[in-house]
This record gives C-alpha cells, structure tokens and sequence, in this order.
C-alpha cells in the first residue's frame, strides 16, 4: 500500500517558470507539442506549443542526440537543453537542445495550418476539425478570454455574497413554457430539457436571497443566423431585496467592472494575441426602450415599424448611436414593452405597458435581457390569468410566493454571445467549443 | 438618459456588517424574512431570516411602530432598531425594534415547520416542499458547502494551470455509448444527451494540456438506490503531459487538501451548523483492487463472488477496514479490471487484464473514476477492434489522437455524492437542489 500525499512539483518547466528568474545558461527540461517544425538547413527551429504559449527550441546538427527528420509536427515530446536569450523568439527566449524524447506521435499530417497566426480556413472547417483548429494559439486564446469572463462573473458574485447554485436541466414543464422546448421520454414520462433556470432560481431567492448559476440552456429555436446557438451557457444570477430593476443593471455593471479589470491582469497575453481593447465600463447608459427608438429613428432616418418589439438592426443602430453620442459600448435599454415580457416580469405601476426590465446591449447586439420580477403571488396569479395562461406544473414555483417572497429580480447573460463581441467576432460558432445549431449536432 | 455606475453600497447591514465592529447602541436597517415569531406576551422575538444566518429582534409593545397580530410568519420585511449585545441570540447581538416595514407577504401558512432547528420531515416532504424545506438553515447549509466544494475544485485547479471549458450536452453519440442514454429528437435527427464531457475533455487536452468542466450529466439508468441520479453535476477534470495514473491521484488529493483549507476557512459557520468534522487528506491510501478484496474478504470473512466488479457492500467494508487499520477516510483502489473500465481506459503494460485505473471511495462510497487514457492512436484503435465495437460517430474523437495527443489521463466526481459524504447524509437526494429519479421529475 502506498499514500498519495497531494501534488508534487514536476521536472518539467513551464514557460512562466523559465520566465520567473534568469534562467540563462541553465540546463531544463520542458515538454509540449511540437506546433512547428522550420528547417533552416544546419540549424532547426522547433516551437514547442504549451498552455502558457509558444516555446522555441533550436536544433542544431550534432549538439542534439536525434534526428531531425524522425520529428513530426504533432508529435508531443520531452526535451533538455540550455536557456538562452533570443529577442525574437515568443517571449524574448530559447531552448537550446541537447536531448529530445518523443512521447506520442500522430498518423497523418495536420488537416489545417494551425501553427499560423491566423488560422486561415472556412468556418466550416474550423468547425469541423474542431479538436485540431482550437490547436491554433489565437483560436484557443478566445476561450480562455471565455474562462475569464465565467470566472469574473462568478468571483464578483460569491463577494457580493450570492451562493452558486446547481438546477436540473432535466424537467416536466418549462420556466417559460412555449414551443421552442426540445422534448423527451423520462421512463415513460413527456420531459423536457430547461430553457432557462428563471423558475429554479426564483424560488432560491427564498432560501439564500441572491443565487447564481453558470450552465448550459436549450432552445429548440429555428433560427439560423449568426448570433443563435440551440445550446449556449448563461450566466444566471437572482437577487433579493432589491429596490428596483435598478439593482440588477448596477450588480451587472459591478461584474462588467470586475471582469474587466480581471481579465486585463490575468489575461494580458490572450488579450494581446487577440488586439483585444477591453470597453469603457465605468458608465454605462441606460435609456428607456421607446425614446432610444425614437432617437436612433431621427437620427439615422428609420421608419419605426414595430413599436413593440427591437429588430437586430435597430438594435445595431442604438449601440452606433450612444457609441456616438456618449462614446458608450454599453447600452441598458429599458421599460420593455409587457406584451414581449414573460408574465413573471413587473409591470410598471406608472404604465403597465411596459415593465420594470432591461436588455443590455453590447456593440448593438443584445447579450443581457433581465429586470424584477413580480413577488406577490395574488399579483402573480392576476397575471396568469390575465394572459390567459394556466398553473398547471407551477404548482411549486407558485409555492414559493405563497409562503413569501422578497422583492427581487435578477438576469441571464449568454457567455457565448458577451465573448464574441469582447473579442470582435461576428458570428457566435467562433466563440463557441461545440456549437449546436440547425444542422451541427457533431463533433 | 441615467448612467449605472456599478454597485452602491445600501443602507440596510448584512450580518456580517452587523458583526464588524461594536454597533452596541446604534440605529441600524435590515432587511430579512419573518423566520420565526416567539410571543412572550410584553416582548416578542422576531427571528429574521438573512443569507449569513438568523437574526433576532425584539419587538416590545409600544415601542416598535407596528401591530405584531400583523406580522406573519413567512413575510419579508424591512426594520429599524437599535443594535444591542444578547448573549443568548445568535452571533450575540439582537435588534430592539423601532420600525418594521412589510415588503411582502405570505397567503398561507407554511406547510413545514422550517423554523425547527432540524427539519423534522420525510424525505418525501422535503422534496416535494424543496423551495419551502431548504428555508430551514440546517438544509441550506448543506449546499452552502457543496458550493464550497464547486468553488475549491475550480479555484485550486486554476491554479494549477487548468483551462475551464463547457462542452456540448447534445450530441449525436455518447462518450461511451450504450443504452443508458436519454434520446430525444433534434430537429428531424436522432440526438442523446451526454452522459459524460470523457470524449470532449480529451480532444480539449490537445488544444489546453489542462482542462476542466464542472456541468450536469445525464443517465438513464434504472438504478433506484440511495446513491444513483439520473442527473447529476459531474467535476470532470482531464491533464496531459502525466507520468501515470499515479499524477491525476496526486491532482485530486491536491484538489482534496486544498478545499478541505477552503472550507474551514471561509464555511467555518456551516461546517459548525451541520456538526461536519473535515476528513483527513493529507496523504490517501492507494491500494490495487485484487488487494483490497483479499484484504477484506480475509478481515471480515466474506466470500468473493465476483473477482471482476466491486460490490456497494465490499466497497463499503474496503472504506471500514482502511479505516480501521490506518485512520483513513478516504481510499484509492487502482488497476480495475479491464473489462469493467471504458475501452479509452489504458491496460496496465505490465498485465492487460487490469488498467492504469482508480475509483476514489469515501466513507467507502465510490466518488470519482478515474485514470490514465490511451493516447496512441493505433493502440485506441485496436483497443476499439478487439472489443468488437464500431468507430462510427467517433470520427472527431478519434481525429485528435490521429493528430498527436500527449499521455494523459482524468478523472470525474460525482459532486452530490461527495457532498453527501462530507455532511454525512445517507441518501444522494438530500444533498442534490431538485433530485431527479426514477418517479421524479418535479419540482
């Protein structure tokens, strides 16, 4: 019998830890993968692709105990060498090799150019071979710009004293009932899979006042644009003794703040690699549904078409106006209309046309839709009925009111949809590991 | 047009602000739920409700602007009062009410008396009351912890260089395949949900060395024990660049150690509520399966009958006897035979009919499975042949191997089992928000 006694530290550096002292003319061992292979005839540059980034190693003829031409790009390795200062090499560094040890090695060559910078294929493509495109450095960069914001959200939250929560994804009725549920058979019983935890985490506000949840949500939803997956991560928090809708677009605005500020420390190199400018968050406008139609009809000469609803591409034209008018990237659009709201969102006492919600709009696209909820459960009911609806398989949803709920509200974020714009991409598949849609259902 | 700046700090005071200094003797604001009403006839003890924990106020008659027939049980309220030492009151401090302020109310009263220190209920009750029996603080603690367990399992492994990820839940075909898959349809095609990340957390090991993914999974097995669900929040993690088997036993007992830190640190309130003593981890015993076996087969006189499989009774007299013989509570068992571990799952070089593999017991219940994985892509494919089984669907999966993938291995938990061990409940359910099951799918 042996005892496992927690981790030990490995032989093997990492890029951070060839680069935390001066390591120059220090004999080390790395491993990676072998990301590219430039033969210069009697010298070779192999670059080593690791977590931290790119590592060159340099081969020369007769100094390391292997042949070059036995080495495969893809294959991934262990070697020994020298630490020397090189300004041209990925962070101002090179291994100067004396041993090479092959640890795996592929069958086939590369179906992509992934050691380029830019990876230069088809969406298509990058989608397909989507274990090998996300090998490029830029393309796994964005989803590790991905991890920072799930990880801001989440840090920002456990300060501000909200508990995590797990819901099942797995349910007989929806939060928000409709057609857009894929369905299923649950030993013998109709089910369907969660389009949002809006129920779940409702009734948490009861037990622990401010709960969040990152997990995955489904849309049965047969739109096939861009900006559409039918499976994403949202970002879910619900808060109570608010005072307001209000409440929400600050505790949003703190995370924006804190993510921010996190990624451009923790995240400095992805952001580089990337060109990213994180956006000005220390303000962010917040105007009401009907006059930032209004505004950007006058301004940009629009036709109002439907005064209930956004189009995309008003939605656009209200990021290019507070971009202009107030240098915003930003925007909270408020008191949307009741009638596009689900029946658990307040109305406004003042008009109950409209209700006490936002959507928050980053570069003209929407990426937030929240706001209060309704906490009384006869004002609950009244709603209910009123649009005609029943309670049926509410019954513990409804619950939670009749025993008492305090003021709150709370929103969903789409992680996919707040990457791509952070990072500039137009179309969410780019920001997505495996992206669900229409037609993809593999890899 | 406003601009949110962020989040402002409120005039009501958690408990923890309550606590930060001496308040003795000053007017303070808090809000909470109506959690108990003790009336003693001249004064009354009104017992709120707050995410860190409960609160006693005193309402004395004439002094405090309010009915008290008129506060119920179950409301939510906003009060006034005035801060003053109570030994016998929880955290020792008790507000003597000036105001009180409804902002909500109940319409009935409520089905369970969650105010009792312990729930005094069904299982049955429990669950089918969840937003209502997890008010009672003791319940609620019980996933205060398993969020400190969420929270250890991320925070440790970033540390350590991992990348988080969020993989698909529908696919076209399983990880492992078989029939304990739930299907539905997707859009016309035939789709399952995933009832492990496995295939996808080893192609993202070619593109981050390091990940992690912390998400539901989904089984639809027909088992109905104190320990199975049919969807539980699996932390999957999955490293490459290992030595053996040996590294992920090491990373988890890492991860183990660390947040057993976490928890005594920053959950000390609810570790003390549910009376939870924290395991010893700092070193865990690793011992091969046919030894384990023998060793309790001989200790306790109980016959072998399947040399092959581990059954709940042996695995739970392998967690008596290394308690007994050397304190532990948890062990590793290693090298499972082959032919009970997924085809990925790599032969010991030194005896095919075992593997490079472990489960992780606690308080001999079975926590995690884990171990090295095949990385060579004619020996997967060999490995896939000689079981009789087909590539089909497996194209991507297989891709990554094809195009060089470092030696690696893994590891899943079963978070609600591991919190059902760690406070010491004997039935998976009590420890999972809204269980799902064989019967339920509600609420």
């Amino acid at each position: 019998m042996d005892f496992v006694t927690g981790v030990t530290k490995k032989e093997t550096l990492e890029i951070s830890e060839l680069l935390a002292g001066d390591l120059t003319g220090e004999t080390v061992r790395v491993n990676g993968a072998v990301h590219a292979i430039r033969d210069m005839g009697e010298v070779a540059f192999v670059i080593l692709r690791k977590r931290e980034g790119l590592l060159q190693c340099v081969y020369e003829e007769g100094k390391t105990n292997f042949d070059l031409k036995d080495l495969k790009e893809g294959a991934t390795v262990e070697v020994k060498g020298v630490v020397s200062k090189e300004d041209r090499a990925p962070n101002g560094i090179e291994i100067r090799l004396s041993e090479i040890q092959v640890l795996s090695e592929p069958v086939e060559p590369m179906p992509l150019a992934i050691s380029k910078w830019k990876l230069n294929t088809s969406l298509e493509a990058n989608l397909n071979y989507r274990a090998i495109s996300l090998r490029n450095v830029r393309e796994r960069a964005k989803f590790r710009i991905q991890e920072g914001i799930v990880r801001g959200f989440r840090d920002f939250l456990y300060k501000e004293g909200f508990t995590e929560i797990h819901t099942p994804k797995l349910g007989a009725k929806s939060a928000e009932g409709g057609a857009n549920l894929f369905k299923l058979e649950y030993f013998h019983r109709p089910a369907i899979l969660q389009q949002s935890p809006q129920f779940y985490k409702q009734m948490m506000v009861g037990v622990f006042d401010r709960v969040f949840e990152t997990a995955p949500v489904f849309r049965a939803e047969k739109h096939n644009t861009k900006r559409h997956l039918n499976e994403y991560t949202s970002l879910d928090f619900e808060m109570g003794y608010i005072d307001g809708y209000e409440d929400i677009m600050a505790m949003e605005t703190g995370f924006l703040q804190y993510t921010m500020e996190l990624l451009s420390k923790e995240y400095a190199k992805e952001l580089k690699m990337l060109n990213i400018t994180l956006p000005n968050v220390d303000k962010i406008p917040a105007v009401r549904f009907d006059e930032a139609k209004q505004k950007v009809s006058e301004k940009y000469g629009r036709k109002i078409r439907n005064p209930y609803d956004l189009e995309p591409e008003e939605e656009a034209l209200i990021g290019k106006y507070y971009k202009e008018e107030c240098g915003a990237d930003f925007v909270f659009i408020t008191h949307y209309p009741s009638k596009k709201r689900p029946f658990y969102a307040m109305d406004d006492p003042e008009d109950a046309t409209y209700t006490l919600s936002f959507d928050l709009l980053f570069h003209g696209l929407e990426i937030t839709t929240g706001g209060q909820r309704i906490h009384d459960y006869n004002e609950l009911l009244a709603k209910i009925e009123k649009r005609g609806m029943t309670t049926e398989g509410m019954e513990q949803y409804l619950s939670a009111f009749k025993h008492g709920m305090p003021p709150h509200g709370g929103l969903g974020i789409g992680l996919e949809r707040l990457t791509m714009q952070l990072v500039g991409e137009d179309n969410v598949r780019e920001t997505t590991l495996f992206p669900r849609d229409l037609s993809r259902l593999e890899p």
